[in-house]
Formats: structure tokens, C-alpha cells, sequence
């Protein structure tokens, strides 16, 4: 048998969980809260189960959840999006990824995409034979070097793919770097997937950058949301795809064949819960509160802490404590001081070693309070 | 912009299913109930999501839902199935049926199937650059020349699709089927990719023939199910797949990478409602009286009804009341007699009109009574 994905094992995700299962450790490695939902939000999906609201949605997602998404634009980036034609809910933010990737992605092309990434851009390409091109971005700013980029455009260049906010490094894209984008693909027949799973999490007075906002990078992008993310049910797997009605037909005949649709309950739930527009405002202020309990815990550790500009994660630099490789001292501490985290290294194809290690802050105060307990005996 | 699937348009069903809602015909067309869910069932699914479980499962699924289809197997095949490396939870059938396809076929591949067709089989290996070698099976036995078989295996030939019982037509493979099956790939680098979502729906004393019983097609087998077709949910986009722990472990990369995960509270409660194991039992029976009660009543049309051995479809043939091609009929059927039907030709490759429509009787008692009435004035 002819393996796709060779280099391919369980994801450092589930490994971590499973080991921080194993030593009974506080689990902030893999990205999800570890509080309730809303229960309002719960009742919501009960009454449209009870309602009868449990056969196949419409393949492209039920339109009142789309109407929802379009008016969320709107509101917070003053462009139109067209629910008919241009939004397609997708199960999970994953699979509307995977599913966008493939509907690119052929044969020879080369998709660029920006290491530290997320797990799934690499093998996703390949599954399609196409061939990534990374770019390693360096600790701490994490900054892109247009010029770099430009460099590796080459004929075969397909797809660009741009995570922000960014997990891991927990930095986001400036004006100037989506500027300096929109400049770099204009007239070249090169297409932008932006995962934006993180849009409502940006701190400090920050305002989220969607590549909607850019004419020159909206007809050309796919843009990737998460519900998950955004209500506290990553395991109910709803997300969202917004892309021009051309890129979004192409990518609703591969989605039809792939799930068909996606869970209807939940989504007329979702729909109902979000006519409330104030639900998306409230998100940075809860998570920068976690953050900064975590970053305030931490100061009385050895551990020295990146900035965290979005997402519910941070990194830390360990490099006073230990020379261990990443995975190694990831492993160690889960093992003997109870905190489960995840190495950056793991988001690099390449081996390398930065002392870094990931952080998820989706978690009660008594977690976070705990695991920084933990890491003070360091 | 090249298109992957240059040919697909919206889905038979979903265009059918529209022409319905315009029309306020009686939808016989999509295959989905029309009538509740177990309230038993939704019930455990609050239950779940207000004891907290909303987020990721593990990528292959919650180990009590496999091990409750593990169980299933050995009671209802006397098959032994590893539910750690054997079984993994989807998000419906055909993401799985996507996914198992992606992980076989490459570009140049050959894969066997049988029209009429379920339709997402051909787009799907298409997307990843297969080719499809259909063979056609002719109204009213749809038999399949085994021998016919052997001719077309080539070299390429990596993969041959079945669906048993089978959609659209209603009938279920023989003992004699499966073995020919078995010996036609002793010894050859073939896969089978098995489409058993109807599995718990047979009639007349049949028993399902699965393709597990069969030591020779089970080291070979992807087994798709359904728990959307077996609950009454196709919404809740839950299904599953069987295969060896070689192939499950390639499945999984890519379910990985696609998905992820599927639906943590939803696959909590299957797993506690399927502890009961009659419920698999209690299905064939429960449809069998929908057949029942639709045959009847179509007795006093003009249609003539092809046998259903399984599912929850039947054909019929409507030749001695008009020469139109299928879908012009069953357009002008759903507009002029309110009845929604699918035309047969929608799962053939080529042009084709046998005269054939597709109903769907996973409705009502009145639902069925109702489409009757509108027929007999035909
Ligand atoms: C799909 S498991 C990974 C979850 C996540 O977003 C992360 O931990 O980065
Ligand atoms: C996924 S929509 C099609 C549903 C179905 O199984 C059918 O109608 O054949």
C-alpha cells in the first residue's frame, strides 16, 4: 500500500491530550475550553431537535444561519457578502480548509505557507499533489518578509495561505502586511486562504483585519471561520467558508461529495443564538482576562512569555530552564510538573528548536490558576 | 479558473427537493424521513450537552460508540472487529465514502463501479484524479455479470465501489455476488469500497449479506455505515467506517486533516441509545409496512412497481403512461400531480431513460396516503 501521507502520525493535538490524560496533568495543550457553553445556546439546540429540525440541511448550510453571517459582516467590516452565492457553512473550520484546498490545489502546484502553521495546510496540499513551499518565520515578532514571499512566487505558485490571528505564535497580520499582499498578487493568477478561525480573539485594543476588507484580496480569497471557536463547541464541528461565487461554486461541488452538509439542529441554533450581534463584541474581553491571569501566574515562574496579540493562546520561552528539544521538555513537564502543552516545533515541517512551547488560556480560572501553581515548582 | 468537476451541478436531490418546496408537492424524492427522531435520543443528547460535552472528540471517535458498533458486529455478523484500529466515527457516510476513495485512488487509478449510482462515487474519485470504468446494470434485476467484471480489471484498476442494499434500485447482492466478488481480487492489489448504509433495511425475511462475512473481501474492505439512515437523523451527520487496521490507519491521516472529529455530544448519545442492541433489529419490520402500504396504494395507479428487497426506496416504472425522459417527467409530475419523485437517470454516467422513478417511502402513514391520492389521477 501506497501511502498519501507517509510522515504522517497521530497529530501533536491528540498525542498531548492523551499523554496529559495518562499523568493525570492539566491539559492546556490542545486548543479548547474546558468551560461550559452557554446554556442558552444548548436549549436552543434541544428545541429544534424537539422541533423535528434533525433531516439533511440544505448542501450550502440553512439560509437563515448565512443571513446571520452576511449581517455579521456587515456589522463589524462594513462589506456585503452575498449568503446565496458567497457563504457556505462547512463542518468545522477543518474540513472547510481541507475542503477549499482541494478545490485549488492540483497536481504540481505549489501552495506557500508560513511556519510556524497549522498541522493540517501541509498534509491537506499533498493529499491534493500539491507541494508546499514553507516560509520559517522567527521568534519572537514573527514577522513576514514580503520581499521573501515574492522570491518564491514562481509559475506554479497556486495558493497562499495566511493564519490570523495566528495559532501559534499568537501574532496578527498589520494593514501593511495585507497591503503588501494585496500588491503581490494582484494580476497573478495566485489564490489567498485565510484562516480567520480567530477573528473575534484580538487584545489590547487590537481590530481584527479580515482579508474581506481588501478588494484586491477578497476576489481571490477563502476566507475560514470557526463556531467552535466562537461559542465554546469545538466538538460540534461547525465553521464557515466565505469566498466569491465563483471560487464558492467550485468549492460547494467538492463539499457536496464530501459531507453533503452539516448538522442541522445546531445550525438553526447557532442562527437563532447570533441574531444577537453583541455575542462576537464580548469574546477579546473574556479571553484577555484569561490571558493576563495567566501571563500575571506565570511572572512567578521561570518561564519567559511572548506577547499574545490574539487567540486564546500564548507561547513561552523556556530557555533558562532547559536545552532540551521542545517535544522532549513538552513530554517532561507533562510528565513530572503536570502541565501539558504543545512544542512549536511541531507547527515547523523541518526539525528546529526555538525553546518555545504553546499554551492554550481557553480555560477556567481554576485551571490556569492550577497549572501555574504547577510550573512555579519548576 | 479549471474546475475539478467541470460537469456537476446542484445534486439531483437537492434540485428535486426544491422544485417540491416551490411546487407544495409531497417530497418523495430526497432520501430523508419525514417523520420524528426517538424523543429517547434527542433527550441524551441535552443530557451530554449540559454535562459539558461540546468539545473535540478524539480524531477516530469516542471509544464507547465503537466498541457499541464492535459489539453490533459480532452479534449481528459473528465478525470480530478491532474498535481501536478498525473503526472510525465519521461525519455521515459521504464524508466517509469521500475520504476512504481519497485514501486509495490516485491520479491514473481506475475504480469499478455499478450504475446506477449513488452520486458522489464518481465525482469523488475524479477530485483526486481517478478514473471511473462504469458498468451498467439494466432495469428490472439490475444483475451484475461478474464475469463483465473481470474484463474491465486493468492494470489500474485500484478499487471497485458496491452498495448493498442498494440505492437506487432497491435490490441486495446474493451470497453468490459476494463470493464471485471475493474470488474476482484473490490476488490482486484491488480494493472494495462497500456502501452499506441500508444494512439494517432488508424485507421479506432477508438477511443483509455483509461484506465482513467474507474473510477474503474483509482484508480488503472499506465498510461505510450510517447512523442517519438507522436513526432517523440525516441531519446529525453521524456515520461510521470498518476496515483493517493497514487501511484504517491511511483512512485516518486524511480523516485527520478533513475533519478532524465528528460530533462529541451526538456520538455520547447513539452510543448509549445503540447499548440496546434490538434497535438494529426493529428497523427492517418498521419500513417494511411503509413499503407495504406504498405498494398498495400505488396498485391503484398506472405506475408499475419494481420489487424492493431493502432500503428505503423502491422504483417504478412509468412506461404505460408517458415517453418523456425521466427527469422532464418527474419535473412535470412534481408541478402537475404535487409529487416529488427522483428520475433514475440522475445515477447513470451517460444518457439513459428506462422509464424509471425513485420514491422514497421513509415517511408518514398519511405523507404516503396523501402521494397516492395525488398519483391515482394520473
Ligand atoms: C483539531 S485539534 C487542534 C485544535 C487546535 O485548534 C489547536 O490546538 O491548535
Ligand atoms: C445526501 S442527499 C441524498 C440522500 C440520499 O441518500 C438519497 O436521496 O439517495
Amino acid at each position: 500500500f501506497s501511502s498519501k501521507l507517509p510522515q504522517t502520525a497521530v497529530s501533536i493535538f491528540s498525542q498531548m491530550t492523551a499523554l496529559s490524560n495518562t499523568y493525570g496533568a492539566v491539559n492546556l495543550s490542545q486548543g479548547f475550553p474546558d468551560f461550559p457553553a452557554d446554556p442558552e445556546l444548548i436549549n436552543l439546540v434541544t428545541e429544534y431537535m424537539h422541533q423535528g429540525f434533525n433531516q439533511y440541511a440544505p448542501m450550502p448550510g440553512i439560509m437563515a444561519l448565512r443571513q446571520t453571517i452576511a449581517d455579521k459582516q456587515e456589522y463589524l467590516y462594513r462589506v456585503q457578502v452575498n449568503p446565496e452565492t458567497e457563504i457556505t457553512i462547512t463542518s468545522g473550520g477543518t474540513q472547510a480548509l481541507f475542503t477549499a484546498i482541494g478545490t485549488v490545489v492540483s497536481p504540481g502546484d505549489e501552495v506557500i505557507i508560513f511556519e510556524p502553521a497549522y498541522d493540517s495546510y501541509k498534509p491537506s496540499v499533498e493529499v491534493f499533489g500539491g507541494k508546499v513551499i514553507p516560509i520559517r518565520l522567527q521568534a519572537p515578532a514573527f514577522k513576514i518578509d514580503w520581499n521573501e514571499v515574492e522570491d518564491l512566487i514562481s509559475d506554479k505558485t497556486r495558493l497562499i495561505i495566511i493564519n490570523n490571528p495566528n495559532n501559534p505564535t499568537a501574532t496578527v497580520l498589520t494593514q501593511e502586511d495585507l497591503a503588501a499582499l494585496e500588491r503581490l498578487i494582484a494580476d497573478q493568477n495566485i489564490y489567498v486562504l485565510s484562516d480567520e478561525v480567530y477573528e473575534h480573539i484580538v487584545y489590547d485594543g487590537r481590530v481584527h483585519q479580515s482579508i474581506i476588507q481588501y478588494p484586491g484580496l477578497r476576489d481571490k480569497a477563502f476566507i475560514v471561520a470557526s463556531f467552535g471557536k466562537l461559542l465554546h463547541t469545538t466538538g460540534w464541528k461547525l465553521g464557515y467558508i466565505i469566498a466569491p461565487s465563483l471560487l464558492t461554486a467550485e468549492f460547494r461541488k467538492i463539499h457536496q461529495f464530501n459531507v453533503f452538509s452539516s448538522n442541522t439542529p445546531m445550525q438553526y441554533a447557532v442562527a437563532r443564538y447570533l441574531e444577537q450581534q453583541e455575542r462576537y463584541l464580548n469574546l477579546s474581553s473574556f479571553f484577555e482576562k484569561k490571558r493576563d491571569q495567566l501571563i500575571t501566574g506565570l511572572k512567578e515562574t521561570r518561564f519567559n512569555v511572548l506577547p499574545s496579540q490574539g487567540t486564546y493562546f500564548l507561547l513561552v520561552d523556556y530557555s533558562s530552564i532547559s536545552d532540551q528539544n521542545e517535544l522532549s521538555f513538552a513530554q517532561y513537564l507533562t510528565k513530572e510538573y503536570k502541565v501539558a502543552m504543545v512544542p512549536v516545533s511541531a507547527f515547523y515541517s523541518g526539525t528546529c528548536n526555538q525553546h518555545l512551547l504553546r499554551i492554550c488560556f481557553a480555560k477556567k480560572e481554576e485551571t490556569l490558576a492550577s497549572a501555574v501553581q504547577y510550573l512555579k515548582k519548576l
